[in-house]
C-alpha cells in the first residue's frame, strides 16, 4: 500500500479525554474514530489488526473442532423470555421496537438464539457433540463506556457455544476450548493464564477467564510464577484426545492463579516468595459449561442412546477481538508508540523513502516495495511529502515491525537501513542484501 | 471438512413459507436460519458463500483503489439531524434509546457518518481524491420482508463512499466503481447489466443500477443484446486512466439498458427486433454521484488549490453480498439444488463415500480427501452413515461444482467416478488419474 494513497490520519498530539495508553495510541495512531459514547470507527489501520486477530481466533477454534456460524445482530425478545433473561438482563441490554411495535433487543450475547438454532435441527445423541461459534458485533449500553475499544458498547465478540449429552461429553468440549484459547492467545504474542471464575449457582470448577498481565489492568489478579514459562499445547495438539487435552488443562490449573475476586489469600502466601507474581490484569477470554441453564427451559433436548429425550449440556467462550486491539497495545508499547507482533502488525514492513522526488531514492523505494510484495509480504511505502522525522515518527507510532529507510546519502554509498521496531537495532545494508533479508512465503 | 463433524442441516421438505426458489433452496441447503421476520441465521454452508462473495467484492474494491474502513452499526441520531435524513428516513430507519434516553438508530445506510469522518480529518486537497468503503450489516425495516436474503431486514452491505475536489474528479470516482462493478459480477459468475437510475433532484447521468437478468427478477428491465457479449474490464485495467475508465463506461452505456422506472418504449423499439431483450432482472448493485448534498450541509470541505473552503463532491456506491447469494441461486439452479459458479462454491470438492465402514472405501476416501486439502483444494467428505441415493441428493442440492464418488464396486475395478454438477458429466477413472485432474494450487 502506498501511504499517499491510503488513509492514515495521525494525530500529532495526545488526545485529552483518552485515560489509557492503549486507547491514545490507537486514536494516534488512526485506528479508531469514536463516533458515539463506547461506539467506533475502525479506520483502516486499525480494520487490518482486528481483521489479524479474528482471523487467528477463528483458525484456531476451527482447529479445534468448532463449526463457523452467523447470527444476526438483532434478536426477537420472546428468545429471552424463554430463558427468562429478558427481563433480568436490567439495562446493559440495548431492546428496540419495531415498525410494528415487536420488541427486539440488540444481542449483547447469543445462548438463546444459538440454544433455539440448535433445537430446530438437532434430534439426536449421533449429532453430537456440536461446538457452533461466530464472530459477530454484540451491544451492551454500558452506563459508563470508556477505555476506548477496551469497555466499548459496541464490541466485536467471538463466542462459542457447545452441545453435549452429558457432562463427562461438555467437559470434554470445555478441555478443547481451554487448549485452544492457550493456543490463540499464544499465537497473539500474549501470556495469558487462566484462572478459575466464579460459577454461581451451576457451580463445579468449570469456568477460567483467560488473564493477560499488565500494568495497566482493570482488575489484581495473582498466580504462581511458573505460569509464564509453562509451553503452549503444540499445534499437533490432537483434539479428539480425552486424557491428551484433561493433561493440558491439568497442568494449566495445577498451580495457584486468581483474580481479585476469587482470591484467598492463605493459598497464594504458601507459595514460595520468590513464585509469588501479584500484578494487575487484563481478562481477555472466558468460558464457561453452565449444564443445561438454558437447554432445559428451552426444550434443547436429544434422544439418548437409551430412547430418553435429555437435555443437552451446553458451554459457552467468549474472546473480544475487539478489546484484544487494545489488550495487545498495554502488552506491547514504548514511548515512541506501537510495538506489535510480528503476527499481529497491519503491515509486514514500511520503506520509508526519505526524499520523494529524487530518481535514485523513488527508484530503489519502488524496487523493494514491488519485490517484496511480490515475496508475499504487506509493505506499507511511505511515498509522502513528509519530512523524514514525520516519516521515522509514524512507522514507530503505528508500529512498523521492519522500517527499510531509503536515503539519498546511504544510496549513494549503495546502502539502506533495516530498521527492527522492537529493539531499535539497526543495520545499513545493500539494496540486494534488504531483500534477501526477506525470504518469499506464500500470501 | 468431514461431513460427520460438519453442521449441515438439510431440509427434505420444500418450505412452505418460501416464496421463490433461491429462498427454498437456501432453507433446504442447511445455509440460513430465520430468526425473526426478514432476519437470518447464515449456517455453516450458507456463511462460506457469503464470505467468497464479500472478498471478492473486497478484492475488486481494492484494486479500484478503495480503502477499506468498518463503521459501526449503531449510529448517533444527531448526524442524521444535519443532514436533515433523520425525520425524512421514515419508517424504516429501526430507531433506538440507549439507556441515557438519547437517539440512536441502525444504520441503514452510511453517508452521515462518512462524511463525519472525512470532515474531522481531511482538510486539503492535497489529500484527494479518497474512497472509503466498509461491508457492514444494516438494517431498513422493511414493512413486508420477504424473498429471504432477497429482502431482509438485517443485510449485508457494501458500500463505498467517494470524496473528489470537483465533478471532474467525481466522475473519475465513479467510473472507478463502475468499472470495478463489472469486474465484480464478472467474477462472480453474473452477466450484470449498467442501467441509467433516477437520478432525483441531483441531476446528470451518473447513476446506475447493475442489473442480473432472472427470470424470477423482481423488475421489468429493456435491453440491447449485445449487453450480453460485451467483454468484462480486464485484470490489468489502469484505474488511474482518466481516459481508459472512461472509454469502459461510454462502451457500457452506449447501447439501450433500463428499467422499468426509466424505460423509454419508443428508444427500445428503435433497437432492431432480434437485439432487443426484455426480461425481469435483479438489482445487484447501485452507484450514484450525489455532489455536496451531505458535504455542504455537514461541512465537508476542504482547502482547494487556490485556498478557497470548497464543499466535496462525493458519490456512494452499493453491492450486497447476503443479496447477491439469493441473486446467484437464482441465476444457478436445476430440479436438484444449487449449481454454484467455481468460485463461489462453499466447498470446491465433495468426496462421497458410499460404503462407510468398507476398509477399501474409507482407504480411498481418506486418500482422496488428504491429498486434495494438501493441494489447496476445500473439500466436503461425506463420511456419514446415510445411504448413497441421500449422498447424491446432497451433494447436488447444496452444489459441489465436482463430486468425487468412491464405492465398493468401482474401487474393485480400481475406479472411482467425478462428476461435474453444471453439466451432469460423469467419468469413470483411477484414484490416481482422479487427483491428477486437480492440480495444486496456493490456498
Amino acid at each position: 500500500m502506498r501511504l499517499s494513497r491510503y488513509f492514515l490520519p495521525i494525530l500529532r498530539d495526545t488526545p485529552k479525554e483518552a485515560e489509557i495508553v492503549s486507547h491514545r495510541l490507537m486514536l494516534r495512531a488512526g485506528m479508531i474514530r469514536q463516533q458515539s459514547a463506547g461506539i467506533y470507527s475502525w479506520l483502516p489501520l486499525g480494520l487490518r489488526v482486528l481483521n489479524k486477530i479474528s482471523n487467528i481466533v477463528r483458525e484456531e477454534q476451527n482447529r479445534s473442532g468448532a463449526v463457523e456460524i452467523l447470527m444476526p445482530t438483532i434478536q426477537s425478545a420472546d428468545l429471552w423470555r424463554e430463558s427468562g433473561r429478558y427481563d433480568a438482563y436490567g439495562k446493559e441490554m440495548l431492546r428496540i421496537k419495531d415498525r410494528h411495535e415487536r420488541d427486539m433487543l440488540y444481542g449483547p450475547t447469543n445462548e438463546e438464539m444459538v440454544t433455539d438454532i440448535f433445537r430446530s435441527y438437532v434430534k439426536s445423541y449421533k449429532d453430537l457433540p456440536l461446538n457452533l461459534y461466530h464472530i459477530q458485533w454484540k451491544f451492551r449500553d454500558e452506563v459508563r463506556p470508556r477505555f476506548g475499544v477496551m469497555r466499548g458498547r459496541e464490541f466485536l465478540m467471538k463466542d462459542a457455544y457447545t452441545f453435549d449429552l452429558d457432562q463427562a461429553g461438555a467437559r470434554h468440549a470445555y478441555n478443547r476450548m481451554f487448549t485452544a484459547y492457550l493456543r490463540t492467545f499464544a499465537r497473539l504474542g500474549l501470556k495469558a493464564i487462566p484462572m478459575r471464575a466464579d460459577t454461581g449457582p451451576i457451580g463445579g470448577d468449570l469456568s477460567h477467564e483467560f488473564i493477560v498481565l499488565a500494568s495497566t489492568g482493570e482488575s489484581e489478579v495473582f498466580c504462581h510464577k511458573d505460569y509464564l514459562d509453562f509451553a503452549t499445547p503444540s499445534v499437533d495438539t490432537d483434539f479428539d484426545s480425552i486424557p491428551g487435552l484433561q493433561g493440558v488443562v491439568d497442568k494449566w490449573t495445577s498451580l495457584y492463579a486468581a483474580t481479585d475476586e476469587m482470591h484467598d489469600k492463605e493459598a497464594f502466601e504458601a507459595i514460595p516468595a520468590d513464585k509469588q507474581v501479584s500484578a494487575r490484569g487484563i481478562e481477555v477470554g472466558h468460558i464457561f459449561y453452565f449444564g443445561t441453564k438454558y437447554s432445559a427451559p428451552m426444550g434443547a433436548t436429544v434422544t439418548g442412546p437409551d430412547g430418553a429425550q435429555v437435555p443437552v449440556h451446553m458451554g459457552s467462550y467468549g474472546i473480544g477481538p475487539s478489546r484484544l486491539v487494545a489488550a495487545l497495545i498495554e502488552a506491547g508499547h514504548d514511548d515512541a508508540g506501537i510495538v506489535w507482533p510480528d503476527e499481529i502488525a497491519p503491515f509486514d514492513i514500511a520503506v520509508l523513502n526519505l526524499k520523494k522526488g529524487d530518481a535514485g531514492t523513488d527508484g530503489a523505494c519502488e524496487e523493494l516495495y514491488k519485490a517484496l510484495a511480490a515475496k508475499g509480504y504487506d509493505v506499507l511505502y511511505d511515498d509522502t511529502d513528509e519530512r523524514p522525522g514525520g516519516k521515522f515518527a509514524t512507522a514507530d507510532l503505528i508500529g512498523m515491525p521492519w522500517q527499510i529507510i531509503v536515503g539519498p546519502k546511504g544510496l549513494a554509498e549503495g546502502k539502506v537501513e533495516i530498521k527492527r521496531r522492537a529493539g531499535g537495532e539497526r543495520e545499513q545494508v545493500s539494496l540486494a542484501a534488504a531483500l534477501d533479508r526477506f525470504p518469499g512465503r506464500s500470501a
